[in-house]
């Protein structure tokens, strides 16, 4: 079989692959990745490159998405275009997906900000009292996988009984589990250990319904050597936290962009990729190695064994979840929506793949139905939504936005497809909020203040910019109510563009890559949609439950806008209910969050499935009013500004 | 490497082996298998074998054990021998473990009779009686693994509950488990097989700490399938019978000798060989060998597929428990008598090396001490002593002889070391029950009329025939109370070998082998030490729970005796206490009827799990009086003949 050379540039990177494989997949295995929504159907456009040497041609049906300039100079679709020369690739900034260093640091910031804000002090045992047992807090401080030391008294004629009913009425002493098992795998040598090294050792206990499962038996003491992880595997990003599970103290976090993004870009997107080209593998496999490699960082970053990681606590939406653990997804599509499981097992890490103690347990964060997943009750979790007596919700905005209202005696919940345009995707523009994000706006008579993340020279803009953008323009009267722009409007930054308006936020001389960053009326009107689709779902769900805006002491907004994000102008452009701007708050990764609680609280997990259990979930696709709600908030704000928006005045 | 080829006779069975290995090796590679009571040390004489071609050396230490005669016709010792030339070896009957054929049979009979006779009808749903829940009868024959069938209503959009959750409501309908697991693997496929199968499906489910374990998921109604297997696991022999777990029905019965026996005649001679020379490995997989073959044999002979064999429930003694599960069975041994383990832990069969369903299980019974073990507590199950409100008491014989006597209130063992003369071993021509031995003995006038198992020509004596030989002897005065010859007893059939008296049971023209049958002042010695600790072990029991004998209700009788024992002449010798005929039953093997309980009821295993627990052990070597009581009672019938055994009169 014929080998050919494929240089990647600017990273120089050198990769030999058969002949007929793609540009794409040669990048992916030089370690390059690049961007896709389509999952590679040469339909989505977003994985140009430019073939500075060699012979590469451009197929046909992607030519369309070129200049003849374009074409001329190289540019050609990763996905359609095979190797059949030696070739050199120029990656053009756009088409890269970058590893998000300044995400990890970003939620590092938003955990900072939630330490000091947020109603429940996450990291210090004591904020377990959401569980209302004050009066033994420190048996509340439970991980999920726990290291008990145990001396153990030795045995004599009139205490004979065996080593195992020995060790179990010892830790009964110190961990509350109705029962205990240990497998055959700790028992075959445990006589020894116990008679070798003084009746001394360390049972790693992990719990599982009620049980307490022993899944392993050191000699000495280690009980300080246990760490945990909590992932957020959320569609775009995965970002895992380390944790020391004796103090609880978060020892660090590291994010990367989910690998199956290759696959393509949305949850829906991917399912289809598994339950049609497939494998199903290939997804988990990809998810799994972002999980090791950001493992691995932290590891190394923090010099401590991945042996002495004895739990993963993983939340992510039903799709992501069952993507981790290798199980089939396609039902989830498909009316009536029904996913493989709703409360996952609690597995072997390496049963998956994951690279942790050979007996490290995974345990993915209960979901509730195909659309409202384990980040959703993670959040539910964090925000101690399930425990106020006050009815407060909490509105997760991602490519599906999933909202829960509720309090202590019920919870409804709800989503609805958003779209990517607070994420990044599906405007000309958009990025992720990473360095160089455009994530705050302000236009004054004509004039652009923005604001960058990491201060550096705009790339894009982010989920936040958009909001303010949005925002900015219709205050400033450049579009109308309905998004359009006003024909009348005399502004050198309204610009035509392939007879289609455009409003310049940066013109090139101010950007990174010396283009213009626009925003043009299909991004606006993409923009609308998802904040109309996010707004109707909340508005539907208050009405189903009966109850009215100001009835909700506590709006919590979470999600991957940024570090920040504008509340006043996130009303202003009817993205959330107009209450009184200080019962809403931003509270950035929540699922990162509820994960943590979970691994460093047993009763925290417990708490969890009990919320995804109590949850009802209401399908918008079969409640009727929500199209007529979706249609009346397809306005800035809405159509029904006087008595949904009140204080919105522009 | 040199390699010899080595013939055994009269099998004709042909093995190559390399120079240096032992005969005894040779001969089990080539599926001939010798006698060995001391584990290859060459220190019992058991694997005599004779060389009839080719050159091997007796070694100098064994030539003890042979004639001038038997070494000039090439006798030596199997395990001193190393194979350093072709060779042609005759294995004499003597040293042959044969594979019982005759013990499985003779079960059937001893079921057939314990069917008709036990207090508990052990085949019919209606025996677990004895677990006082008369009012759901129907629930209570409930397999440790039952296989459901479940036709599930397919989903709609109210009712889109996750497939777990859909599978888990329709199980809690048929078995009333608290809760289920379901492991990662049967869920990767599992929405593909519920869709395209029309949701019907047959769950396995193993019952393990109150939680439903599903085992695996097949399409269709599969329920019909599922067989169990009940192991008895003695030290000497291994017995298995094969169950159909739908209707309770025994299928089939198996026995064959216990391999480990070539590394060790007792249970501390394997200890031994497990921690000393090993390794431990050796042992597992032996009697791993003998369950693996005696379920190949049942279900070859039934027509079922091992696939649909989905559970195996063992009892064994606590050392024979540990070796089955490869665990070190060291500390058994050594005060305080402390095993690994007590209540063992459901494993996956495939996890020890037995080959059934993949996903099937092994269910060890659980032990009360180091020498109580899942055999006796399997014994108390099925004779039911721990419902009864009377005082009842069950004597295992074996070379550990284990006692309970206790009721539903309270319940007490001991155990006694009491030799393997009532199995066949420790004496000149003892032999286990089977085919050819001597098992009624009568003695009139000098003249013995003895009948053997199978109506064969004698080959030895087996327990039941030890009693009756050793109670005749003594009635006919042939033997003083103390046991020694009388001196001035004139016999014909007591003379005189090695200055050592004998007495001729059969004469060589009467035998298999041309040899006598005799017993000799030694053997009598040793049966009268076997019966004397078993007796010694009873009255110590009794008096420490400070009752009288008459106080028994019953006393049920197990052991290997044969398939008989006479109850009288077992008094008469002092071996069992002196109350009424009708009071003493002699049960056959409980141990695999305790197993097959278990196996045929979860409920019934919970009730093993509870009799384990509830036992009092007292340890007779550190029980003062218990040292007297042996000293008595090694006299016919005993030393306080008067006020113990008032109806012995000879």
């Amino acid at each position: 079989m014929n080998k050919y050379k494929v240089t990647f540039l600017p990273d120089q990177k050198e990769i030999e692959v058969a002949r007929g494989v793609t540009l794409f997949e040669a990048a992916e295995k030089a370690g390059v990745y690049l961007n896709s929504l389509c999952g590679g159907e040469g339909v989505c456009g977003k994985c140009r490159v430019q073939v500075t040497q060699g012979n590469a041609k451009a197929d046909k049906h992607s030519i369309a998405f070129f200049s003849r300039d374009e074409i001329r100079k190289g540019y050609v679709l990763a996905c359609q275009t095979r190797v059949i020369d030696n070739l050199e690739v120029v990656i053009p900034p756009e088409s890269r997906l970058e590893e998000e260093q300044i995400l990890a640091e970003s939620h590092l910031e938003e955990q900072r900000i939630w330490r000091e804000t947020s109603p429940i002090a996450y990291s210090e045992p004591d904020w377990i009292c959401l569980h209302k047992r004050p009066e033994d807090p420190a048996s509340l401080f439970e991980p999920l996988v726990s290291k008990v030391y145990l001396g153990l008294p030795e045995p004599t004629m009139d205490d004979n009984t065996p080593d195992t009913s020995r060790i179990v009425r010892e830790l009964k002493k110190k961990l509350k589990y109705p029962s205990f098992e240990i497998p055959l795998a700790c028992l075959r040598d445990l006589s020894m250990k116990l008679r070798r090294h003084g009746w001394k050792i360390t049972a790693t206990v992990a719990r599982h319904n009620d049980i307490g499962r022993i899944l392993q038996i050191e000699v000495g003491n280690t009980a300080d050597r246990n760490y945990g992880v909590a992932v957020d595997v959320g569609t775009t990003t995965v970002v895992a936290q380390l944790v020391h599970l004796k103090t609880g103290q978060v020892m660090g976090v590291e994010g990367s962009h989910n690998l199956q993004a290759h696959y393509g870009e949305d949850v829906l997107s991917r399912i289809a990729f598994a339950c049609g080209k497939g494998p199903l593998d290939v997804l988990q496999q990809a998810v799994v190695q972002n999980i090791n490699t950001l493992i691995q960082t932290l590891a190394q970053k923090k010099g401590i064994d991945v042996e002495d990681i004895t739990s993963i606590v993983a939340a992510g939406n039903t799709t992501m979840s069952h993507l981790l653990l290798g199980l089939m997804p396609c039902s989830i599509r498909d009316d009536p929506y029904v996913p493989t499981v709703g409360l996952y097992p609690q597995v072997l890490a390496k049963e998956v793949g994951i690279d942790i103690n050979s007996q490290g347990v995974l345990q993915v964060m209960p979901s509730v139905a195909s659309y409202v997943g384990g980040d959703t009750v993670a959040g539910v979790l964090a925000c101690g939504l399930a425990d106020k007596i006050e009815t407060t919700c909490l509105i997760d905005v991602g490519t599906n936005g999933e909202i829960v209202i509720g309090n202590n005696e019920w919870m409804l919940s709800c989503s609805a497809s958003a779209g990517p345009a607070f994420e990044g995707g599906d405007t000309k523009c958009g990025m992720r909020a990473t360095r160089g994000a455009i994530q705050k706006v302000e236009i004054n008579n004509g004039r652009v203040i923005y604001e960058t993340i990491g201060k550096a020279k705009p790339r894009g803009i982010c989920g936040a910019g958009m909001v303010d953008l949005l925002y900015e323009l219709v205050r400033n009267r450049v579009i109308d109510i309905d998004g359009r722009f006003r024909p009348s409007v005399q502004d050198k930054r309204v610009i035509e563009e392939n007879s289609d308006l455009e409003y310049v936020v940066a013109f090139p001389e101010e950007t990174e890559e010396g283009h213009s960053l626009v925003t043009a009326q299909s991004d606006i009107d993409s923009i609308i949609r998802s904040k109309g689709a996010i707004f109707a779902a909340i508005k539907s769900l208050i009405d189903y439950a009966g109850l009215t805006f100001s009835q909700l002491e506590k709006i919590y907004v979470a999600g991957g806008f940024g570090n920040y994000l504008n509340i006043d102008k996130a009303i202003g452009i009817g993205l959330l209910p107009d209450i009184p701007r200080e019962r809403i708050e931003f509270v950035g990764n929540s699922s990162l969050m509820g994960a943590r609680m979970a691994l460093i609280s047993s009763h925290a997990f417990e708490k969890a499935i009990s919320i995804s259990q109590q949850i009802t979930n209401v399908e918008l696709s079969h409640f009727a009013p929500f199209a007529d709600e979706y249609m009346a908030a397809l306005y800035l704000p809405h159509i029904d500004r006087e008595s949904l928006f009140p204080s919105v005045n522009y």
